[in-house]
């Protein structure tokens, strides 16, 4: 399974949560054979859940694990310092982003210690973004505790 | 309130979570009036959860905030990467921490950035925590995502 391929099954995820009226960033853990260990998406409006961002959604569904050295996170958004600090502290070598035009998180950080970085720039992971920052631009800021 | 008065608060919630058969660590996230806002423990064990830390639990139970910029993070533990990232996305400007002897996360990243850190040296964090890792050195690896 290539990055696009991995990454829609996170865009799917993303799209579910807009549908939901809730924040559209949406993330899959996969294995190095492509296969889904757990997927999820944004759940602050849904379940009132500031803990939950897609990266932690699908690393949550992926339930416990021993190891994650040959996982990927697929995300469609840069990850936050929240979620970098996830796959920091968790050891998933891979990560890879749909777009960090509307938002760059930790994935700088991520590269310096080790991580492989790959950045899709994915039109419709910018235009998901795009359009809900517009449109709610409070909840955007909440999510991301920007005062 | 000063930092061992609101440790106390943490320190009961890591009990709890070794009461429960649980990794004792636990957390609590105060206003600077010493008003709990959220509290909580780990629950990998008890929920097979691996995204909730005793610092994401204490934050996901003060549910939706705006702004953090007036709160305390309380820790028996030196927060690990993930809690650490959590810390810095939201801005919480201060973290009072049990102990730092068993394990050292990111609190030294987070002082670099500019966030307040205390270290109390509890003698009681220290006990609960070599006392779980001798007795469950596997569970703890897995809770730090160390192979």
């Amino acid at each position: 399974m290539n990055a696009q391929e991995m990454l829609a099954v996170a865009v799917a995820e993303a799209r579910a949560g807009l549908a939901e009226g809730g924040i559209p960033i949406g993330a899959a853990l996969f294995d190095r054979d492509g296969v889904v260990l757990g997927r999820g998406h944004n759940r602050r409006v849904q379940d009132g859940d500031a803990s939950t961002h897609g990266e932690t959604a699908a690393f949550r569904n992926a339930g416990r694990r021993a190891s994650y050295r040959d996982t990927i996170m697929v995300t469609t958004l840069s990850p936050c310092w929240y979620c970098s600090g996830l796959v920091r502290q968790f050891g998933i070598p891979h990560v890879v982003i749909g777009e960090a035009q509307t938002f760059s998180g930790g994935h700088d950080w991520l590269a310096e210690h080790g991580v492989e970085i790959t950045i899709v720039d994915d039109p419709e992971c910018v235009r998901l973004m795009t359009d809900f920052i517009a449109a709610k631009p409070d909840l955007w800021f909440e999510d991301i505790g920007q005062d």
